[in-house]
């Protein structure tokens, strides 16, 4: 019965106890504003926290299963430092606003860090598009090969899509930057607290006013951050897939290091791509949590129930899978070896088709029937793609616009890693602050 | 093997129609602007595609199932009115990205109307909190009594959590302002065109550089809708399930109107929240819409495959799905008929617990200690609420702090949609640009 | 709010009028049987539903919206057809048991169709390999050339697999083999009643006792049947994957008939592997249809409730989307074409690996160190595999057990068939009496 | 990277160990019988797996982080105890057919526990339902009161849904009822070993012949398993859903024991229901794990890939989730306090009007006609429902009828545990054949 209740609670918590100290000092310091505490009293209770987060942060923290979680381990070893004084610090907030406040400062905390994990990632994907500026490799639809492409233009499309989503994240900070502290059970306290004075030690921007729906964001924040994760994932599992693919002999463009493959058990001569196979597996993994997530914080009438515990594990799961991916790919992609002859080889006449087409059209000839003309040519195998192929080539104008616009994903990535760096500046002075003397 | 291939097709791209005729005309101005289409031809293919535009506006177009999709009966239509310059219109483009284009105008378009719908509940649930300010019923954590609460508060809460979702949705426009017009099968054109001319014709503030991120975002961007449609869907689940459980006769607090019931077939007496019942599956019915959307635009190399050409149902179905929902409830809420006195009745003296513990606090006893106090005469049955009973009702100030919050929120929702109106306006005075002459 | 209420139920009830007629036409003689009605009433409504049945078997039904759904629309039949007998056909019984049985018998006329469906498929999976018995490939493991495999081999596991699912299918039949037919709105009929007697005209070899546990199992079967589904488009899924990547020119093995190719609107060379493209997708719809039903029976209290409904439309459409999946299967696989001597020349000499350090074990020499030996050969460039390949092409063994094991498949097929086909005679013979005069 | 690739595995694989440990066995009997290993050897390696099959049920077993997985654990630990002939057990298989043959035991063990856990359940189900037989309460449709019911009909009705999903668990022994040992790699070995064997001493009645099929099968199976408790869940779901709600103070129905609730941490009078909250959840969870199993094991092409080993995780916590979910209920049902004075006292007037309506039938008027004066009777207030009420209190028939349903379900499981019983007997007398001398 003890296991069934408790479940992964007491290391799942490990996650939010220095998130609950820095929430419960904003409260004592409320509190004692507010004339419910005495100044030593929470002076005391103050030092007692700043230690229990110092202790946090050193990793020396341990919640006992008999505890049940890291709420009723941090209120114990209140009283355990202040007496009496540690039985007073519950009072004007609730269990669950405690889990609230801890979760939200630990969303914040967490996007941030994916904030700069994402800007690594696009960061070397940028540098190998400048590496491989000139590499030509075919470009494929419906996994055929269709157009002319380039390493180039393939790592930079993926620096395109993942600086989307590390702008899409401001949405997150929007949707968080409201202070639940003060819903207590999700009606209110019957007792006058000043709510805007714990938000703003908090860092939060405005308070989030209606109890219940403190309550009814519960899951409902963490449900977006894991949405952002899987849409992360999408554009990652595409660049996976393709590596699987063009690492093999059939492709042949890209060799992976030795680090990231293994060998097989029975067969001597096998060099398995394991790495980029359970990196492929984990974008498919956050879909898993994330949904696992959606059915646990789902179904229920509002206000709090306590289905909505077991939805910690697959939110902190999440977000450590999608840190680890970040990380993975960040090491790997200055680690790929191009093979450029062979995928300059891989390019072949028809590839230029449209190319040819097009040089049509621009001596008058419809689209359409431009088209139906080289379709022909190929059909008949009378097609020459020498002139095509030679303009595509000699102009240079491609490489020049994938460059300019390559140095504009610089420049935005370098705004958004201002903004992260911005807010992890804040933070940190808010902290400071947080643990003055009163 | 046609129907296979087919699919619904031909009816969901009515969806998309109007849409394509705008982004069409755009491509047109921009192929006269470079010198690829000669400006009689150019003001042709306008003249047709606005003729097609009203045309779909005004629910006259149908695509035959052997024209496959929307996109082939648009290009058949201006052939058959504007001869070999029906032929020219495709240069430069792909169906690819004539597809992605019109997605995106439809995902921009339906969000606005999302937009729209939101707020109007938010109104409803901000109308409904202002006339039930003053009736209380009781808060339940649990699924159990809790805490005195009021039928303001709860609306007021889904209020809230409804504005949070259409701030929101400004993070979604912000994905969706790129334009991936011109990106073509996915590498571009072998031929100088004008992106951003395009973009800006068509409202975009820039253009999505990478083409293989303009396919790569096929289904991203749509998946990124169902998810706040999801988030959305919760909030409303929760009101729908809270409405389910006060209407019935253990709850009693709620009465349906009579058109939101029906009878049954075998039982003379039964009068049964069907409605209710519909709307609260179609919150999980979007969970699964949104699944299947993920299914369908998962599990691929970058760029285009034909698999995704079957996302489009979940997609569409999904926002009619939310959209009928939005509507449906803010049909509902003014029509509510609420129990006062019995909602009263059911604040029994209990509730009142942790007002009276707070008042042991106020007079110096610990938290935790008032804590026991309270539940130890609460066991021996001699606890006396009437003392806190009286200060929560008299004090007045809960329904003040209230109505101060709802009107906070009132205001917010008219910077809402004062933006939202903004986007309207210029998305009108664009659309008349479009169709100038040359 | 009539559109809301109604959704797809007047098409997609078509599917289940016929089965309605036949359940109706059961429980009018179970109502003679026990005294409830008369002869002559008992003869008219069958003879009624006689016509209703045979009309629904030539699609000359339509459901109108304002009459909701079919089994309306067929009481409304009923009343025309008979005047006041009309009104008597559903006394002791409840839409919801109508909706269940009908239900019922829906699901099993479905798993009897897929279990048809499915023999086709895995009969020219086996044709396939029986004609392919000598066409070696290399085998893959993580996408990389393994040891040396066949078409034969290939196809072979795909029957084997399917196989399975077909047998697994009699668990279904057992679970459909409940009727519901009696349960009335769930807590039985106050009235003596004879359900063994319908359920035994209607084929179901026991009674379905629990009235609450009839409508619990509303939404239960279907996800039963929509699982196996899954399962099934799980080994499609992988023989699809197979063939986009075999057919590709990287690959080579596969051609594809020009009947499953489609041309790209800007590329004149392309050939695009739509078909094979659109049937993958299709398995990964399944996962979603199933998911989406999954939601909607899920969260739920015990006894019916009106969320149910929207369940039929992600059976129907899983049901129909199978079914479409393996009639594509079942017409492509004889069309496809091998590269037999491109698939040979693939094999090359590390993949018989394995088999030379088999040679060493065979000679003493522990697996571990046999391997270890080979592995270093192949390193330092001195792996010679004649002797390996030799043994391997000539003692024929393989193809031989390959031969023998597809036999035993084709008799486990034959079986299998037997039994369907068993089923089916027996489901047309009590049609017959069901309509015999009383 | 290491703990990229290791994952959880070094805790999961000691699930398989013992598994491992048997099929290990089984390979070395085959491999002394067809001469690929001496007497002397086998008998040596005999001897070892036999102790380390000890030390896993006595849970001595640690996996060291880089030993990776138990597999290699168990081959280092051969090599320890036997020297060179512990690198002779490799030969003829390899390390993915290891896992398959392994897990697959895992499966056929896991359902074991699960009938005998369902078992259980379901009988303390027909005591409950025995013990509650006269005590009637309101049946609810829509959660809206409808017609009697009472505690028996209640508990009955989960008991043969238990039953059938008991009887079903039948089909997934058969799924697993094939031997994929000998598959390797996934493409047979090049040497001729005894299948049958193998498949025969490890308790299989046939072997799985295609080795790309046994490939294919790794995560169908398991995903088979999760579906069935997802099925099994979706009953107890509706269970805990129903105690949930009539646990309340507005239903009232049912007293759950202290153990079971715990207090608020800031409401002094709140006794909350939170192990009845915890298992709901569960259910939802288990929905999670498998759905996240599902994504794991999809979207590959046929044959092995490394990402398969992400998917042990969410098949070993959805086995442990459903085991602590089936145990607890077993718990808790006969520990439930029944309210049989207030259950009764809410089966008002109105939930005979059926009855009353059915007298009339009886009479001779149509329902349809009886029906409407019912409903026309309790409209305008003058129902009486004492006629009806007398009628279905003393004919005691649906009593009696409900026993003798009871009897059957107990006669039927009886049968079930019998089965069960006799596959526990089975793979114990096996498993001693399995250690004897050679």
């Amino acid at each position: 019965m003890h296991r069934f209740t408790v479940g992964r609670d007491p290391v799942l918590d490990l996650n939010l106890y220095a998130h609950d100290c820095i929430a419960s000092a904003a409260h004592v310091r409320m509190l004692h504003a507010v004339d419910l505490l005495s100044k030593d009293s929470a002076q005391g209770l103050l030092n007692a926290l700043l230690l229990q987060h110092q202790r946090a942060l050193d990793h020396q923290v341990t919640i006992f299963p008999e505890q049940e979680d890291g709420h009723t381990a941090l209120e114990a070893a209140l009283i355990e430092a202040c007496g009496d004084d540690g039985k007073r610090v519950h009072v004007a907030r609730s269990r669950n606003d405690q889990v609230l406040v801890a979760l939200r400062l630990y969303l914040r905390s967490s996007t941030t860090l994916i904030s700069q994990d994402l800007a690594q990632l696009i960061s070397v994907l940028l540098q190998f598009a400048e590496q491989y500026r000139d590499a030509i490799m075919p470009g494929y639809t419906h996994m055929r090969a269709a157009m002319p492409s380039s390493f180039d233009m393939w790592a930079g499309a993926f620096a395109e899509g993942l600086l989307e989503e590390l702008d899409a994240l401001e949405g997150l900070f929007q949707r968080f930057d409201r202070c639940p502290l003060g819903a207590a059970a999700g009606f209110g306290v019957p007792i006058t607290i000043d709510r805007k004075l714990t938000a703003s030690l908090l860092g939060f921007s405005r308070v989030q006013h209606a109890p219940i729906d403190c309550m009814n964001s519960r899951g409902r924040h963490e449900q977006a951050l894991l949405d952002h994760a899987c849409s992360i994932a999408g554009i990652l599992e595409k660049l996976l897939w393709d590596l699987a693919l063009y690492s093999t002999d059939e492709y042949g463009f890209v060799s992976l290091p030795d680090a990231f493959t293994t060998g097989s058990s029975i067969m001597p001569q096998k060099r398995n791509p394991d790495v980029i196979e359970l990196a492929r597996a984990k974008c498919r993994e956050l879909r898993g949590l994330s949904h696992w997530h959606r059915e646990l914080i789902s179904g229920l009438p509002s206000s709090y129930h306590r289905d909505l515990q077991l939805a910690k594990a697959p939110l902190m799961d999440g977000v450590q899978t999608l840190r680890d991916l970040l990380a993975m790919l960040t090491y790997l992609i200055p680690h790929l070896h191009i093979n450029a002859e062979h995928a300059k080889a891989a390019c072949t006449d028809e590839l230029y088709a449209t190319q040819a087409a097009y040089q049509l059209v621009k001596s008058g000839t419809p689209f359409r029937d431009a088209y139906r003309q080289i379709a022909g040519q190929i059909g008949a195998g009378s097609f020459d793609a020498s002139e095509a192929r030679a303009s595509a080539m000699h102009d240079g104008k491609a490489a020049q616009q994938l460059a300019s616009e390559c140095a504009q994903l610089q420049a935005e990535l370098a705004t958004a890693q201002k903004r992260t760096q911005a807010r992890i500046d804040a933070d940190n002075e808010r902290l400071q602050q947080i643990w003055n003397l009163l």
